[in-house]
């Protein structure tokens, strides 16, 4: 098995600007294209982690509470939360920022998952995440749970099975 | 309260090339530009529906599962499932083809969530979705279920009052 | 000779949104950027039809009639009229819809042809077009006049010996 | 009646470069984006010539005969040939240069017609075009019959009314 | 005059990763796709520093030393070095990280000057920038002749006039 | 060596559109899609000079002084001034044209060098260039000084080598 890796050390910030194109009929960054960075920040942040070729396995649910207008600048920050065999779980946060208004607001929180592959696309075992911090630490014991989320919703695993998962619907 | 419309009046069918800019380095579609179509498709169905702008309120969780190529021809179909106020749920699926081989295969279902607005970017209430086949009121029932995962998700419901969601992890 | 294919198997079916990038200095869709979806679209019918890699081989006469401004849906239907050995002619109708304002008008008509190529770009024979519906057969009948009409402006069928075109002129 | 112009003050000279995104599955630019490129040089001659806005009215039947591969330097050269009271002719020719391999080849020649509107998309009167050598002669000359032809194809003249065009199907 | 801001107040992080299209005919990164890079974190570091909007006044010379292939990670850091009344130079730092062959490179150092200006594009005042560290204390000090070899470049300062650059070449 | 070559043979014209998508906040084209375009014209004239694959070696200062607005024909013109072994200078020069107002300004003034390379990127020698108007004579010789002051800038030449540099500040 690979030696582990600090969680730090996949931390990836990724700064964009709202252009025109970005934006829907009222002029705010339409939420497919926030997807998109979502996936270009999680997906380096999941290279650096293991150092391999890496493609999306799945996106968890993403909540857009705020609108962000053209010209915003967009900031992502992303880490690796922990690993399972080949595949990683990394979180992207998001906030925007008006900078002539002065605003900067948090905007979106995505757990995102990717599968470490070889040239030919077979998965490959990547390096266990060492959380240093309170919430390194919080979104690694998370992370258990979540799997289970995305297992059940996949219908590959039984709801009942989910031991993590239910133990919040108690 | 506007009038109900049919589930089958907001279907719309999206056809796309994956082109070498959508592809990573393995010369398959990037995740992020699959959700930024899924967007685009599911955005049209709940303006089809509603008559009205819409904004993207949430993305369910989608599971990439199989790859797609280079110079595929993706199909995406999407309808309203169901209408809450001013929100409405939208499923998109999406079928990956690689013509010259004679491949077509199912890679995605998703669930995503819009809002109708006004000019202002103020909610408004949209019309009840009536639907007519099994697949339909299979959505429409479940739909409940899911908008609760979404606001336990969210942490705008406590998980013991998630009703239908519960009664899954029995 | 390949086994003749009906019409309708090639029907393909596209929805887009009008995005400001694609826009003139008014406000509304660029001439260009719908030839480039009719192509798009084309490409894709002719491509079901013979299950080959197709390349473009013309665009016969189109017209502008309508403006189609930004934050349009724009519709585009294409089917395969009829096969000449490795070429097809493919009909793409295009609607442009403004969701919030209710309208919905037919914009253009267009005529395509594509052929058929391998690996190397040589071309290849296709099947036939089997037509069914009322509109079809006068798809399938009229695609020989069309097909004179090519020849002649390319300067590769004198104008006296294009007897199917002369005839409308008579 | 606004002054008459010579032709060849609307000359507009357009390079490009074929870009991966431009190609298809044999790494050959696609037709519909070089129909796109022919808009927007087109475009530029006729605003060059009435000193307007334009739209884009129509694009004659463009046939593509040779295949322009990547890494190619496109050049378009577009001028007008002749006005009829709103409406402009525009000829573009264009050349495919593969640099390294020495070659440059005549790839298409396309007539497009562009009207002239104010900020309201109203027609607007233009410039009468003055031509002066043998071939601006020949392309004003022409553009009565073509002009025909598009009347004939958009269904607003009878073939039987279209003299210049019968002319050459005797 | 406004109140002096801490230069690393701007810091900007931009990461990246090379699409096809960004690419020449060797499949690396275009010079002028990572000149617009450059202009954008510059921009945005300039935008913080001032909290106004921001025009690219100059791009001082770049020197492109390294090949950045497709599917690299680029990372960009931008801070302001130095304010002059309305303008501001920024200097950017380009790595460019190839993470499966785990090599990361510095490609690139590039300076350019940006001015805040009001919705109407008259420049404003901006604050002065206080550095802290050697680097940017270094920075600070060096603006001054590289301010001087703008203006002498743009002829609007007579060589003899650049007291510190003279300075050099002594 | 190769055989010399007329500047004049490097000559490359390219008119392009400003698009919403390159537009800032104020509405005006950005200064990095605007060093793209100087990017792309350069390397296609040092392609006609030495019909090779060329990669951009450096940009030198380049000043913005004039802003131009969305839906501005930008008009392009590149031409090699010098060779030196593998490396060409381009000077490239940029015009704005706001076709409807009936304005036209020289907005920029560039000088990009470009190397020759073979398929795996090796320096490769070019033609040296045969200047023959004034204009071409005046940048062949200035060539030597640019040189200069970008190898001192580079850290590769001590200024006080640098002699014909040195000469214009004494």
């Amino acid at each position: 098995m690979p030696k582990p890796k600090k969680a730090k050390e996949s931390l990836t910030v990724m700064t964009e600007m709202v252009f025109p194109n970005d934006t829907n009929t009222l002029g705010n960054l339409m939420g497919g294209n926030l997807m998109r960075l979502l996936d270009i920040a999680g997906a380096i942040a999941a290279q650096k982690h293991c150092t391999r070729i890496v493609v999306t396995a799945s996106v968890d649910n993403v909540q857009f509470k705020e609108s962000i207008p053209l010209g915003s600048v967009v900031t992502l920050q992303a880490k690796v939360t922990r690993a399972f065999n080949s595949s990683m779980e990394v979180v992207v946060e998001v906030w925007a920022e008006n900078i002539p208004a002065g605003t900067k607001i948090h905007t979106n929180k995505a757990f995102l998952t990717f599968v470490a592959v070889d040239q030919t696309g077979r998965p490959i075992e990547v390096p266990p995440v060492e959380p240093e911090t309170d919430e390194e630490i919080e979104y690694y014991e998370g992370a258990l749970r979540r799997r289970q989320l995305r297992l059940v919703l996949a219908g590959r695993m039984k709801p009942e099975e989910a031991v993590e998962l239910k133990e919040i619907f108690k």
